[in-house]
């Protein structure tokens, strides 16, 4: 370590906080405001309101449409949800010990945690620039903690490497910086690259590298006497007369390259996932609730929607009312905001224009499933050190996230066992979707027990999530590809007539709360506009 | 992205979870308890306990000295502990509204926060691998919360570099991956390291290094078109009509190597620090109140230890009553267990060995310093998205650490405004140790000013705290050479006749509350097994 030749005495210290300060005022102009956005998110909107009586019909009680019947009553209009189901929050959704839910082929879902753990089958992270979700939060008085999204002592595994015994992400880490900063270190001292590096970059960068990669004297990699003290001890540092401290043994650059372990690092690369996370306490359908408490008295449950229908100056949406014996009912209102997703909206009787009709049935929805066991201890924290986080695998079921909540408390607890999207790396989702509800806990803890042997003795039961075997929503999200954006994203996203739509959908942060949030405040935006032009 | 060509059949999953449920079996073997240690706490200490009536004296209520006693009363042996000062906990404290001490010198320090928020001048995070902790928080009931102290967007920041622009830690990381990426790439591709890469090792290097790197197809750092999901937006994806996202703009090589910022990316990489850490809820005291709620009743406060005598079979100390007029007193016991560190032991009377004299007063005590700041909301928070972690700076305050707790809520809050150790990089100690506290404060938001100018609007009051002012410990923990440790270390953590030292003075570990405890679980260890042999 550089214990630093600067060493400013009281005065200097002093005289050269006067200096500063006075830069201060400069500065001022370049701080966080200065920033660039990072989010959509402008803060609380601002509609002018309608400037007579104008009454607004909102199809589906998930987050867009709650947050639009919020704001647009806020601004003085009149808002009624209709909603399919017999609960509001849509996708955004928690699964507790009691709760049941028949999927499309008839199997039921059972959820039969003992304990207090709980399960999100749909979204079930908030990274911090998503703004929208943050301050709805903090309006609507959500408390959020930290969601460990990078946790060093998780594991990367790959059944076919390392004799199928999973490796720390810290350890992986570390040994890919090593590597790489041994491998450029060599390559600059034998002058490979002098004519794209200066002499002055050169210096600057061997020093950076030696001490990114934790290099020897020589620029080797896992030589260095320092390399315990950053990628952990084989015998760790004690106390008193505890046996000598030793330092891991890296693993070696061949082995760690055709392992596929660097891949599943890319994991943490995402800016959407980049620390810190956070999460509801107590669950997802927290904010599903927060919205619930404003708007509960605009939602009319189990009305299923048929046809909506569009004049000049009004719009008329039929449904099922559900609760009345199937009795078909009509709305008729000024505006429609409506947030059915493409999937179940492609299926129905829509009156709107050409383009629109054909930008409702060209988006694809990605299928996605998640499998939760429920186990009698925290193993994971008890055994392996893993608080939080998640671990990723070759493995079909792709990752095991741990509970970020309750930590090291006795008696049972939940891991999402089994989580994967066709959007994201390998693409297993089609083959759990077609297990039945047992096949699907059987495969997670089958499969899952290779990375932690403890399933077998520790399992109390489990439950799964299958997103396209869900009628309210046919898929998981809006699966859009450049091209498919190219051609109908504008066209979805504008005002048809008398009708908008919105939700995760008809956004660029497709599956995230958020994209539904801000595809909400720009379809209200959209029809205030209008209202005042 | 991967979009993946392995799409097993559901038939093809099952018949694949057949074949890995045979493996477990022999996989079992190479499970977590395979692993390698990693913390020299095995679990709870067996203790055999005195075989007759056994008293034992130990010098200083710290977390060492409370968790020697606790231990040693479980297996039956009588403890006191004579404490220096009216309070438990020694250097694991916190600091609330209210709070006052007068620091050597005369200066008094006063802790007006007016909100919830706290400040912990000592140890302040716990890294999870720190099993003695983290077991004994779970056995005394101590919650914990995650700590963060990675987050990407917290800021690096160079006074000289960028026009003095803070910058974001995540960009700043991805920036140095993707330079150092796209010149090994380069490197590669001109054939510089055949002679160390096989064919299919450069295959995999290159196709990781374009991954992690965000290279693009040319293997170039900063014109990958999907360089914005990893390193975040100038302008965000949106909802709705909202503008067209654009990536944010990558730092160049050059200014990069040249700022500084690299190195402070190295306070991210101890494995000390590595993600997640956690903290106790409400303060790093709760963790002392614990072992004090087990303890309490054995320790006499206000005791002024002057001298330690030793006969053949028993242990005598002297000590000043403070709570009687410094009435002087005596304690006789079988053994003592002295944590008095050893800045202040080093000036007692103490009877011991030549060698263990001099081990001693070998050891010079690490100087450090942290000022703390009330704020009147979190505009960390509100106007720049940290939430929790912290930012780095060239700065002589060195880094501003955000609270980990209360996140989003209104009202003040408390920033650790600056912290330095005389070991850790450049140091500032002896400037601010020589500072008047109300100069501390004024020079951590003079300074502090350049990374949040909203410090002049939104200050409320502050605080600070200097080791070496500090009459109980003169001094922050033990600074340990290689060579000290050679000469001394031995001899410092063996038993003396009836005298055995414990503290973070006396383990690998300094200045972490698991060396304090490792060393007197050893301690205890060592007592025992003496009086059973």
């Amino acid at each position: 370590m550089d214990t630093g030749s600067f060493n400013p005495s009281r005065r200097q210290l002093l005289k050269m906080i006067g200096q500063v300060a006075g830069a201060a005022a400069m500065y001022q102009a370049m701080t966080s405001l200065g920033f660039a956005q990072d989010s959509g998110y402008t803060g609380q909107v601002a509609l002018q309101g309608p400037r007579q009586g104008r009454r607004v019909l909102i199809l589906g009680a998930g987050v867009a449409g709650m947050a639009a019947a919020y704001e647009m009553r806020r601004a003085g209009y009149e808002v009624k949800i209709l909603e399919y189901q017999n609960r509001h929050g849509g996708r955004c959704l928690t699964l507790r010990g009691g709760d049941r839910y028949t999927e499309m082929g008839g199997h039921e879902i059972a959820c039969n945690f003992e304990g207090d753990g709980y399960f999100n089958p749909g979204p079930w992270r908030l990274p911090v620039h998503h703004r929208a979700v943050f301050d709805y939060c903090r309006r609507l008085g959500v408390p959020l903690h930290p969601f460990i999204m990078h946790n060093e002592k998780a594991y990367l595994h790959s059944s076919r490497a390392f004799g199928g015994q999973p490796q720390r992400v810290g350890q992986v880490a570390t040994d890919v910086r090593g590597h790489v900063s041994e491998l450029l270190a060599k390559s600059l001292d034998q002058g490979g690259l002098d004519e794209t590096v200066s002499t002055e970059d050169r210096e600057k960068l061997l020093e950076g590298l030696r001490e990114w990669g934790v290099l020897d004297h020589n620029l080797r990699y896992g030589t260095n006497t320092d390399l315990g003290g950053v990628r952990g001890w084989e015998v760790p540092p004690g106390g008193g007369l505890m046996p000598d401290q030793k330092a891991s043994n890296p693993l070696e650059l061949s082995p760690l390259l055709q392992s596929g372990l660097w891949d599943q690092l890319f994991n943490f690369n995402g800016y959407s996932y980049s620390s810190p996370m956070f999460e509801p306490a107590g669950g997802m359908d927290a904010i599903a609730d927060a919205f619930a408490r404003e708007v509960s008295d605009t939602i009319q449950f189990n009305a299923r929607v048929t046809r909506i229908a569009q004049g000049d100056t009004s719009v008329t949406v039929t449904y099922e009312d559900r609760d009345r014996d199937g009795m078909m009912r009509e709305e008729t209102a000024d505006w429609c905001i409506c947030t059915i997703p493409l999937s179940v909206l492609a299926q129905l009787d829509v009156d709107c224009s050409e383009p629109m009709r054909r930008a409702i049935a060209a988006v694809p929805y990605a299928s996605a499933f998640k499998v939760a066991l429920e186990f009698k201890r925290r193993f994971w924290e008890q055994d392996d050190w893993i608080m939080g986080g998640i671990s990723y695998t070759d493995l079909p079921l792709v990752q095991i996230a741990y509970p970020n909540y309750g930590f090291m408390s006795d008696g049972p607890a939940v891991l999402q066992a089994a989580y994967d999207t066709s959007t994201a790396g390998k693409n297993f989702t089609y083959s759990w979707s077609t297990m039945t509800p047992k096949e699907r806990v059987a495969a997670a803890l089958a499969l899952g027990r290779q990375i932690h042997p403890q399933y077998d003795a520790e399992f109390m039961n489990g439950t799964s999530w299958v997103w396209h075997r869900v009628d309210w929503s046919l898929g998981c999200y809006g699966q859009w590809t450049e091209q498919l954006r190219n051609v109908h994203y504008k066209t979805l996203c504008e005002i048809d007539n008398r009708l908008v739509l919105a939700g995760e959908h008809c956004s660029h942060l497709p599956a995230w709360l958020e994209g539904a949030l801000l595809s909400a405040l720009d379809a209200i935006r959209q029809l205030d506009q209008r209202e005042n032009t």
